[in-house]
């Protein structure tokens, strides 16, 4: 087995997520087929993150195995001579044999983008949320804060969640306004399904002022998803990183 | 007459250009189509820019006239509700009955996005022009400065203009590089069809080492069309204000 550890940048816009659905057009299933005329038909390859539809990824990591031998300047190039353009390999290197993008990730860095102006920017329709209220970004601060930390965060976890461990340590949390746009910067060893979505649809009910900030470290400790904000739209997310 | 002075933003890729043709669909046919509910069969709508295929607007100032006496708040709610989500009204006031967007116009800032790395990112595919060389900055912006001033642009004017003036006021012009995105910023108090587009693919043929800097000053004192570079594509250009 031959492994590469291949770095993957989408605009999730025009895909049913990362993985791999009967009759959808997803990003791990160009991959697959990008790379089977040049690793063979029993190519296998694993995202680090499986990213909802409409998601996208600045550096996705993927693992591919395959049984032949190919330097990796010809993997990537292979690979985004198949790709469309909407999917591009940025890096690719060799790896050791075992190497399991998913299983040996380390943590993982997201950007949720939300804009708060009364009118849509037409060249964020694809990359952010727009809401029509001003929110209040020193109060989103001020409440995610308890969210920072090792927690069982079983109440940002969606409904008919995948992860059966609720653990997670969140190491950095931070939310930046420019403008109109504002940016919310989440990095954590692990995240659930969803966790990311739920945590800023929950911050924006404080930041609008429908909750008070409190609010969000008591809904965390109830460890029950009913109590959360509503899920943010998939098109604000993005993977920025992967990290080992 | 009443007369609005509406300001408009649009991503370009999906329109043929500003202006209205049969059978195509248009940004000026929009916002026609969006006001006439409103302001009667008879309005009429002109753009300062006349902004190609695929070419986008931060801020296109639009001069609106119809018969019908409306609060510029509610042209502005009106014509969003109207108008597809990637042209936006973000601003509506009221204006002499004489203003013309086109006519009245002191000047425009154009940018133009190139990206020079060996993998084009996802995100910039509707906004840059990706070029596989790194372009030499310096040497670009060396090359551009004597395009600064009034001079006659018939070099860099469209092969078949529809401009009869030649000469034009370049006011400012810079290159700004960040990793692989460049950034080329043009005012001028009025711009030939595709001057900016011609500018830029005479600049890239500089930065790329396939013209020496002083090439460019040279091109322009020759007036002719068939000595300056390739025209720039579309997608990378956005009109960003006009001037008043």
């Amino acid at each position: 087995m031959h492994t590469y550890r291949v770095v993957v940048a989408y605009d999730g816009t025009g895909y049913s997520g990362w993985q791999v659905q009967p009759g959808r057009e997803t990003v791990q299933g160009w991959v697959i087929r990008a790379a089977r005329p040049l690793l063979g038909e029993g190519v296998r390859v694993t995202g680090a993150s499986r990213t909802d539809a409409g998601v996208h990824a600045l550096r996705q990591t993927v693992s591919i195995k395959g049984t032949r031998a190919v330097p990796a300047a010809v993997v990537a190039r292979a690979l985004n001579a198949e790709l469309p353009r909407d999917i591009r390999v940025v890096g690719c290197a060799e790896a050791d044999a075992g190497f399991d993008a998913r299983r040996a990730a380390a943590g993982k860095r997201y950007v949720y983008l939300i804009e708060d102006g009364t009118v849509p920017t037409p060249f964020l329709l694809r990359y952010a949320w727009h809401l029509p209220w001003r929110l209040d970004v020193a109060v989103m601060r001020r409440a995610l804060a308890p969210l920072r930390g090792r927690h069982d965060f079983s109440a940002f976890r969606a409904a008919a969640g995948r992860d059966h461990e609720p653990t997670c340590v969140i190491r950095a949390l931070h939310v930046v306004r420019r403008r109109h746009r504002i940016a919310l910067f989440v990095s954590a060893d692990r995240f659930l399904h969803h966790m990311v979505r739920n945590i800023v649809g929950s911050a924006v009910e404080v930041g609008r002022g429908a909750r008070p900030p409190e609010w969000l470290g008591d809904v965390l400790a109830s460890h029950d998803r009913r109590r959360a904000g509503p899920t943010a739209p998939a098109p604000g997310l993005t993977l920025l990183r992967v990290m080992y």
